[in-house]
Formats: C-alpha cells, structure tokens, sequence
C-alpha cells in the first residue's frame, strides 16, 4: 500500500490540519494547503481539529479531569446516551429507549452488536429450551399416571420420545448462528466484523476462524425467505392435547441480526431505497431478526440528519456509531441497543478497558452540541452543501459522459462514478483501468495537481469519495470543480501524460 | 454492575486525576483524594495525567496538527516500531526486526494476532497444497509415460488416487484453526478475542460464534503435545521413489498461535516461571505453532522491565501491546510481529480508520521517551516500588496467616490473595465470601474507610490487583499499609459491622 501511494505521489506528510485543510511542507519549507475531500474516511464530519472539539480537549486536560475511572460513576455516558435518545424520538418519531455500550471504533462498535445479538439469541434459545424441557416432563407424568399414551412412532415409551427430542434438540442448538449482511457491506475488520464485510478479499482469507454471514443483494430483499429456507432448523417439542402426547416442530432461532448500512460507504456510496429497506425490515420481523444499522459512516450528521437512515424511514434494533461521534480527535464508538431487545446482563459479560473514558464523552457531548445548536444548522448545512456537489457533479456528468458515469449518495456522503476505462486507447490508462488502479491514478492526479486530496471507495475503485466536513466552503467547491473539469477534459483527451509523466 | 458498586459505595464520580490521586466532591464540594491502585486496569503506568503527556497533546493540539491522515506518509509510525525495535533488541538480545500493525484497543491488537497468524496458516496451507499438486502432476506423468507405477491400492489407477488426495485434502484443508490458551488467560473480549479469554462466564455465551481454543493448564505444557495428538490431521501427498507413486501423510498445520501473558492480569495476577516458558516454547516449536505474548497489561515497563517476558527469557513471535502505550490519555495499541513470521500481504487486507492516527502517535514518542529516560530508570522506579509492596504484602501475610494467603507478581503489577472466608462466624462476611463478592466488599471498605481505590481482578475475585503507577510515593504506600492492616484486623475479628454497617 505504502508503495502504491508512493508511486502516485500520494504519501506526503501533513504538519497541519483545520478545517478542510491539511498542509504538508514543500522543499523550501513553506505549507501547502490541501483541500480534504477524504475527511478521515468520514470520521471528519466537523473536519480537522475543530475549534471547539480542541477546547474541549483543552479544558479537560487543563482541569486535569480523570481519562481512566473504570467502575466509577459516569454520569457523561448516561448523558450522552439520553441526548442520543433525544435525537432518535425526534427522527424516528418513536418513544422507545436505546441502551448504550461504549467502544472504541467502528469495528468494535460492530462487534458489540454481534456479541449482544447472539447473547440475546442465546437466551431467546435457552427460553425455548426449557418450555420444551416442561412440556416433556409434563408428557413423561401424563403418560406415567396412565392419563396419555404416546401417538407417536416410538412403541408407545415415553421415555424414548424424550430422549429423541433431547438428541434432536441439543445437536440443532449448538449449530453457529446465521448473520445476515448485504452485497457490497462493510462493517470492519476484526474477527468477527469482517465476516460480515462482502469484499471477499477482506473476508475470505479469515472465512475458517467465525460464523459466516449470508449475504443478501440489496436489490432482492426476497433473498433473506429464500436463505431463512435454506437455514431453517427445527426444535422438537412435545404436545400433549386429548391425552395423546405427540411430536411438534418449533422453529429454532438461527438468525442472530441483519447487518447493513443504509448508505454503503467502502462499497462504493450505494444507498438502499426507502422501498428496500421497507421488504427488508419485513423479512426480518417474519424470522424475529433483529436489524443492525451500522451508521459508523453515514451517520453523526454527514447526510443531513444525525441517522441516514432516518431520511429513509428505518428504524433499527441496533445502530453503530464511531468515526464522527469522536470529533476528528478521540476515538469512540457507541453500539446503541433498543429497549425491547436490550439484555441488561451483557454488562456483565462485556467490558473494555479504554471505553467509556472520560475525554471521550467529553468530546462526544461537544459534537453533539455543534451538531444541535440552532435547531440543527449542521444538518440543514450538510444537506445544502451536498446538494451544491450533486449539482457539479451532474453537470460534469453532462459534459463527460464518456468519462463519468453517475453520482450516488445523500448530503455529504457522495460517490462518484467513473466508466470503465479498460478500453482507453491510451495505454497507459487502459492498463491503470484494467488493474483496477485507475481510481488511484486519478487522485494521484487530484493531488499533485490540484491539490485535492480524495480516494476510490476501498470495494468500488472507479467511484472517488466525496466526505469533507460540513464547513466546505464555495471557494472549496470551485476549486474541486475546477480540478474534476481538469480530471475530464484530460480522461476525454486520453492525455496519459498529465497522470503518468512523459512515456 | 453498577448496582454492586452503589451497593459497596464504589460509585463515586471523580473530578480530577493527577499522578496516584483520583479526587471527588464530598457534599460541601470539596475534593476528596484517594490513592489509586486500581491503576486504570493497568493502564496508568505514568499515572492520571503525566505533565509530559498532557504536554505532548496540548502541543499537537496548539499546532493543529493532523490526527486523522489515513493513507499519508507518518513517519511517527515507523518511528515508533524502531524505538520498540530497539528495546527488543535490549532486552531480547536479538538483531530480528520486528512489523508493527496499529490498532486502538488490547483487544483489537488481540484480533490483528489472531488474523495475522490466520492468515500467515492460510499461505503456509497454500504452499503446502501447492506441494502437493506439482507431486500429484508429477506422479500422473511418470505413470503415464510408463517410468513409475501406482503402488497403492487403486487398482493401479493414478487417476483415482489423486482424486482421493484432493478429496482428502480438501476436507482437511477447510478445518478451522485451532488456538492455544492458557487457563487462566485474558486477551479481551470481541468476537476472536473472546474465545482465548478462559473465564467461562465471559466466554461460553459466544462459543458458537467463533474457531474455539483450546486451554493448556499454565504447569502441565505437556498438554500442548496431548492436544496436538488429539487435533492432528494429516494431508495426503503422493511420493514417487523407484519407479512407485504411494501415498505419504504430510502434517496439516492446523495450529494458528499459542497466545499466553507472562503474568495473568485479571486471571488473578499469576506468574509463568521461566521453566514453563521454556517447556511452552519447545512444544510449540516442535508444532510450527508461533506464540503470542499479550503484553497488554504487563508490558510498558511496569514490572522492571519493557516487556515482561524478557525477564523470563522468553521471546515471542508476537507482541500485543496496549493500555499504557497511549499515556493514560490516548487510545492506541501495536501488534508486533517477527520478521520470519511478519506477511506484507497482511497490510492490504487490514486496516482500521482510527489506527494510527497522530495524535496517538506522538503520545506514544512521549510515554516511550519517560519509560527509556535516564537509561531506563522508569523500570528501575517500577522494581523498586513493586519490592517495597511486596514486603508490604508479606509482613501482612505474616501477621494475619488467617486472612491473607498470598502475594503474587512482579513490580508493580502485584496481586494479594486474600485466603477463602466462607467458613467465616460472621454470618454477612460468610455470605459475601461464598457469593465470591468478597473482594468487592473489602475493595467497598477500602475506599470508604481509607480512601484507597483497588478491585478484584475479573476472573479471581479473591485478589485484588495493586497496579499504581510508577510514581508511587512513600506515603502512598504507608497509607496503604495503614488500610490493609486495619482490614486484616477487622477481618480476623469478624468485625462484619465494619465492612457491611450495623446488622
């Protein structure tokens, strides 16, 4: 990786950063502004070392306030989850609470809610298993007062039924369970995360160390029936009904949680209709599975609401948060569990030592000050500047087509598409586009010439990100305008020259 | 949780850390100190808010430097790594370089190891079964060419033995890897990590998500062998040698790591002696099995030396490394991974957005400048001060044999075992001994009664952990003197109204 950027001229070293803007040295010593378009793949929703966020660091350290206070009162968590909720009644018009769980990065955000799904099922399990515990031994009385006989094909012994559906049941039960995520996912890189993230690059190398997930393209909702056929195991119960005890199935719960973003960030910025996430939400409650919207990146503000997929009308058992939540500075992250699904006994079981620390929280109650002052000026302002961009990218689009395919994405969270190259009569570019390095070249470009620093989403290459925080100014916006026109005319003109260097 | 600690008195709020001293608000708003050996689990080698690291973040702060800058040049990074290189090389005595992989939490650099070794079993599988096809092509052409003829009982058949090599193979190759653990162990709590960390309770609940490991009692290592006997699996190769094509048995690697602390942190605080490091590294060489160090906890000086496991002489392939690495104030944590072991493959399928991120580094350059200050003399610090608890601890021992069974650890990571109460007279000491709450009650009196903050470790709640940082001052410690001794007494009288208040 570190050669890649090296050969496309990408890996300067940034001294300073504010705003939408790193600066890197040049030979003679002098900062070189950049403008940011990548913000910290999304974590730079209020961009770089903002003037607030850095007080508040400021004034913590200044006061000496504790970081690490394990096991003591916090009340900032309590708070920053009670303001959470607020804004959850407010966008998804609902009164039910959300229960928190610290962590410390997206990925381990995802892992929380991994854990807590399958702890949940456990107990949803173990619920099951001992109703059929009873009603097995209320067969074995039945049967032993002489008030029963068995109907089903075991000779009539009681016993031998009870010991089939204990076989039965204890064989199904310990079977993995079944995550659900969609094509094109992604929800990070640890051992259990990275299962659920589609790009088989990422995933298959660690496919033997966990349970894996099914995916389900976005576009066929109808998938998750199909896979809840293929998966579905069966419980035995008994039932005992006008003193006949006979042999029930009772549907084991497999599905742990659906995991998706509403807006697929590393996949390339596609966002999931108000229609699919409606058929969606619809499979999962016919099979009780809880629903994880990973919100690591869309959400904190960047599309226009604090939660992306409030803008589409889903609400979720689980949302995940990181990135943004620590304001470009700390690293935090916030599994958020609603109310009706929460297991009060997972505290117990799950810890970690740097979560819930002190200067988090405090970073975290500052971001969302800045996000909710003035009745929510930084959504409205993500939302407008976002739209200012889908313009100039539809008029690029126009003017390119051969060059730019389509934009996707809401606010500032927003992919744009190049075409395949791979047919460029150039060879040099043909040879970028084939090797699936194009994207690459292309912010090589941006950067060395323009000054504009982006990069392809990790799983669609030919898509360039577009996340700078919500203080992008007009200036910023021409100056991108002028660079992608650039980009363009170039690409139209098969000029290989202006990204590669003379032949 | 929470509720246990307002039972004990625990829940107080801090409102500022400085060096060993948490402070509280009392009811007229005054701050209250207590003596902090609970030590941020380990975290707080420097203690609350070093001078220097305060110092460090508030420059980089004032500066405006870049703490996100994914995918740029950071030469922090590779600065930091080379420094650690160098310690290695100190305490080791060896010139093999070690990678560094950035992450954010113990845990999360639990799960890099544990992808890591995955990943580097996968390429050695791959190479193995590539072996074995050039033997199988091979085998075909003398066979068909007539020079070499099938020995084993396939009729003769080339054909239908490599199918049943591919078949076997195939089966084989598909296992999931195993890892070793130690009884005892802790490394942490997501998905992967989860299943290394022995307490049942944390453990079991997630067991159907995940590869299991296998847990080796810390004193029989030759359990090591016993497990690989029981988990062999063999590949079929094919061998061509006087004209004959037989079937050889190669042996599948099916051992990922073996992950280990040196001494067990929430397991209890217990030590690995150098003869059961050394017994552990000969089974695991004779298995391929590279080992994981876990240095999370013991590591960064606070035993008397950077890493532990240097002062039994055992080097590892892998170190995780976390807690006191970010100062107390940052979140960081470093995979190291020996050169002979380390895939570069590795770094393009695992990144992680907060990872190395400059704030954390630059943190880093400052705990590690404190640490090798002065030659070093923060270890020396650290031996010196943990010499002096455990004198502490073993005239205490000495004069309340009842009370107190042992200490155990080095430096000051130190754990004292009080001895099993549930035959106590007092009835509320008895009960709270036999519900294994008896740590927390004596933790509960300790804060009230004397202003001095420790816990049970997690998984051996009749010790409590002595984790100060390397500041320790004569007076902290007498005043901990001053606190056990008025516990051992309240203990031998039974003097239940003490801990529990008036019956």
């Amino acid at each position: 990786m570190q050669d890649l950027l090296t050969l496309l001229g990408i890996d300067v070293e940034y001294v300073r950063g504010e705003g939408n803007t790193l600066y890197f040295l040049d030979e003679t010593g002098h900062e070189v502004p950049v403008i940011d378009y990548a913000g910290g793949y999304g974590a730079l929703v209020l961009g770089h070392n903002h003037p607030e966020v850095v007080a508040t660091v400021e004034s913590f350290l200044r006061d000496r306030r504790p970081v690490l206070g394990q096991a003591s009162r916090q009340p900032a968590a309590g708070r920053v989850v009670a303001r959470l909720n607020d804004i959850v009644r407010r966008e998804f018009d609902t009164a039910e609470p959300y229960y928190g769980v610290f962590s410390n990065s997206g990925a381990e955000s995802v892992e929380v809610a991994l854990k807590h799904a399958e702890f949940d099922r456990q107990l949803r399990l173990r619920a099951l298993l001992e109703e059929i515990a009873e009603h097995v031994e209320q067969a074995r009385e039945a049967v032993r007062a002489g008030t029963a006989v068995v109907s089903d094909g075991t000779d009539g012994d009681v016993e031998a039924l009870a010991e089939r559906v204990r076989a039965a049941n204890s064989a199904v039960a310990a079977r993995p369970p079944v995550f659900l995520a969609l094509e094109g996912s992604f929800h990070g890189k640890l051992v259990g995360s990275v299962q659920l993230t589609h790009n088989p690059a990422y995933r298959t190398p660690f496919g033997a160390m966990a349970a894996q997930a099914r995916f389900v393209p976005v576009d066929q909702p109808e998938a998750i029936t199909k896979i809840a056929q293929e998966e579905r195991a069966v419980l035995l119960d008994l039932r005992l009904k006008d003193g006949r005890v006979s042999v029930v199935e009772r549907d084991f719960p497999q599905f742990a949680a659906l995991f998706m973003e509403v807006i697929q960030g590393e996949g390339g910025i596609k966002e999931v209709t108000e229609q699919q996430a409606r058929r969606i939400r619809q499979a999962c409650a016919a099979l009780d599975c809880p629903i994880v919207v990973d919100e690591i990146q869309s959400g904190m503000g960047r599309t226009g609401a604090f939660f992306a997929s409030s803008l589409i009308g889903l609400r979720a058992d689980y949302y995940t948060l990181a990135k943004g939540l620590g304001g470009g500075i700390a690293k935090t992250a916030l599994t958020l569990i609603r109310g009706g699904r929460f297991r009060r006994e997972f505290g117990l079981v799950h810890t970690s030592t740097f979560a819930k620390d002190g200067l988090s929280l405090a970073v975290t109650h500052t971001v969302l000050d800045v996000l909710e002052d003035r009745d929510g000026q930084a959504y409205r302002q993500a939302a407008e500047r976002g739209a200012r961009l889908v313009d100039l990218f539809r008029s690029l689009i126009k003017a390119h087509p051969e060059v730019l395919k389509e934009v996707r994405g809401k606010g500032l969270m927003l992919g744009l598409e190049f075409r395949d190259l791979s047919g460029a009569t150039a060879p040099r570019l043909r040879e970028a586009a084939r090797s699936d390095l194009l994207g690459y070249v292309v912010a090589g470009y941006l950067l060395r010439a323009h000054r504009i620093r982006t990069f392809p989403t990790a799983s669609a290459v030919n898509t360039l990100r577009f996340e700078p925080s919500i203080y992008l100014t007009d200036g910023e916006i021409d100056a991108l305008e002028r660079a992608l026109r650039d980009v363009c005319a170039r690409l139209d003109d098969q000029d290989e020259e202006a990204f590669f260097g003379p032949a």
